[in-house]
């Protein structure tokens, strides 16, 4: 959104709503958040990290949200300042607010871009927005105050929860359900089928049909070009608060728990239970027909095999070495079996 | 789709077909095939398994296909039942069947959405599906009983086979051609530029143009958001059979033979030839330039960098540990060679 | 682009531009280069390595380009020939400028076809296309020359440099910058939000806002279905030259140096700065807040754990192995530590 549709917020409002305290005119309106050194007057910016401290004489904000004032003053900053306890925070949840509210303010009514194609058995709730080239397939639900953006496909019988925003060009195939305030990034993909294939005696393959949905709880983000395959015969499931980044791909049937966050390029292969509050690293992969206790932390590029019952932090990556390095430490990795046994012997001739 | 498209079918064609022997009433009509938990009036399901079993008493399906219906009839269940020494397989072929059934049923004639662009130089086969905002390019040819689904674009001068099947938003660039019975998920492209490269003396690029196109053969499935890269010349070739999951990359130049399978996550560099009849693990990884043999299978996450002439199952991925052993153990890694060195002097001085 | 959009260039001028010797009619017509074996009448070709030179006899090219004219007259080939020191440098050089000099020839104009949606407020450059289906947001600038593909969505405040071709379904994000020449495949994402979030007191996740943009210098190549976050609070940058191959991810805040070269599959994590002149091999990550000095090449499916200073090759990878091979010295990895301790008795033992 560009400043022109952007609503303003007083420096105190804000100090107000997220807890801090206003040095400085009080009423100097505010657009948006930037950074110290891009900032430009109507931004408000903050200062995080003693490292960005030589940024603030430079800064051309409105608005700066820092822990110590006196260290604005020092620089000569003569904005407006708002002491906080976590500027990073504040930022946070300013910046969050300050989005939804201009949203809320703008959006007063129903709008359809005259481009969208809206099937009419589609029921479409209150001050949702339906941009350009979106099309909306037969018995779809979409609930109030949600965003479908550009291009955007969602094919009949979706139903997407209240204030969820489907950035462009998001793909949701039949019968995939979405819940409140969930956020989906460009290039996603709800519900593409599973890849089930049984071997025929001729040794091609059977497809085995999928008609399972996809069930997406709330407050979940799917990053961008992110595929979620809908289920064999019951939905995949992703719970409430779970976070996933770009490029994840996630097999038939699986379930991933409440608040897990995944980075990208992960994949998870079908049937795979990941339980909640996991944190798994970028591009790592899961195997299927497996658990995952509640909070693991897998790390990036690993590899789970098997089921893991106990909590904790799981790694498995080759090391990093110079070429010439590697190539000696992998020839010996093949013939670990041969020098145990040596190893073995020699202690065996000792005794 | 959803029931209200669905034609009917019965139990007893549904016996006969898919050979079973109906015990009850052969007249119930059946819609889809659901989940023995989700099933509803006028969905049939089944039991593969006995873990299942206990579903049978409440499930709310109008047919059960089971290998032993004394099971339904102890459980109290009183719907029809198709007795079938292997359930799954008979929901696999039949669920399959009637998915094709009712489109051959439902698609008289070809309908071509308004808001679709066809280039009037296009031909389009019978009994074809344009969905909305699809766009077709310039001399593309269609094949009978094909669907292109919603936002699909397909550039100049591709083809596609008969009864394909088009995902929303699948992109076809210039020069593609795919077979009959093809299945494209959504996101998928296929015909970008292969990465090709010649440095220049002042460490830029010079891009190789790139005018090989792709051809897929018969019966192959491509999964979302998968990308196969047009040839530097010769096109890449996907042949009869191969089944792609999601967010594979084949790069240009490859080869890719027939009824070969590769799940999610897959890439493979530029110029490598997979046999037929091979299993490739999810996110493993085919370096360029070399061969698979026939029928050889490929763990997950496994890097393959050199020619594999046998037959086998081939395995290179470093295990899972908890943290702390896996920075003991990977450090050992890294200073293998000189562990090595310490075993063979213990070794000489013995002798 | 097929042959009836092409325009023709004679062998004479071919050579003359780069650097060559007619053997034959020099007038004869080009319309576009194929191989060896596929090429037609009006086509070009090149023999760049011996053991293609059996094909020299069969080929029904009007032109060939190669080093030693004598082979092509020993094969009895009729057609005009051009020789040169590098036949493959000589097509490279050839028919990208073919490629440039048919769309120079043809679009003389701006070209907006009639199902674009284009803001009143956005600025058109001169001689740019805008293909079906494309949407272009408030605000946005796109340069002279530029290609628009079909259905790509260009958010509002973009800019787009000069002679940029953007392939089919594209998507930029609000407030993302491309220069001039820059390639995008069909699929890429530009602007998504990056994976920000502060853990919560209950253990779910609060969003930060991305606020930040991407910005991508000139001759920049963007690969298919490949991701690019925006920053923060400052944009992503991908400097002049770097070549992205696709569904690569490069998280927020990520700087990539000029003429950086990545293959397929490869994730790059938050706030990385990977210097200028790297190669960095398919699937392989770089983790987040690291550094990676210029001129590194990284091998395909190795993990950048921690930051390089050195240039150098570096690799990470377990060695492929037949499974039950792999299943022994797998175990022996997990039980390095102990292996180790073994040996440095038996080492004490003897002393």
């Amino acid at each position: 959104m560009d400043a022109s549709q952007h609503h303003f917020v007083s420096a105190q409002e804000l100090a107000e709503r997220f807890g801090g305290r206003v040095d400085g005119d009080p009423s100097v309106r505010i657009v948006r958040f930037a950074s110290l050194s891009r900032a430009h007057f109507g931004d408000a910016t903050f200062l995080s990290h003693p490292r960005f401290q030589e940024q603030l004489a430079h800064t051309r904000a409105s608005l700066v949200i820092l822990k110590d004032p006196a260290l604005a003053r020092q620089a000569g900053l003569g904005c407006t300042l708002i002491q906080s306890d976590d500027p990073y925070l504040f930022f946070a949840q300013a910046a969050g607010w300050l989005e939804t509210r201009t949203r809320e303010e703008t959006v007063k009514e129903t709008v359809i871009h005259g481009t969208a194609c809206i099937d009419p058995s589609a029921r479409i709730g209150r001050q949702v927005r339906i941009a350009a080239g979106a099309i909306i397939g037969a018995k779809v639900v979409i609930g109030d105050g949600s965003d479908i953006g550009a291009g955007c496909v969602i094919d009949q019988n979706c139903r997407i929860g209240a204030s969820a925003r489907l950035h462009a060009r998001v793909t949701m195939a039949h019968d995939c359900i979405v819940g409140d305030r969930v956020v989906i990034h460009s290039g996603a993909v709800l519900g593409s089928d599973g890849f089930g294939y049984a071997p025929r005696p001729d040794r091609s393959w059977l497809k085995i049909p999928q008609v399972g949905g996809v069930v997406v709880g709330n407050d979940v983000e799917i990053g961008a070009n992110t595929t979620i395959d809908r289920g064999t015969l019951d939905p995949t499931i992703i719970e409430d608060g779970v976070k996933l980044d770009n490029l994840i791909q996630v097999a038939h049937n699986v379930t991933i728990g409440r608040h897990t966050a995944i980075a990208g390029c992960v994949g998870i292969a079908g049937s795979a239970r990941i339980g909640p509050y996991c944190q798994i690293g970028g591009a790592a992969g899961i195997l299927g027909h497996l658990q995952i206790a509640e909070g693991c932390v897998i790390g990036p590029m690993s590899l789970v095999m098997s089921s893991i019952t106990e909590p904790g932090k799981y790694v498995g990556v080759y090391p990093l070495q110079q070429q010439a390095d590697w190539e000696k430490s992998a020839a010996i990795v093949r013939r670990l079996p041969e020098l145990r046994r040596q190893l073995k012997q020699q202690g065996h001739q000792e005794n």
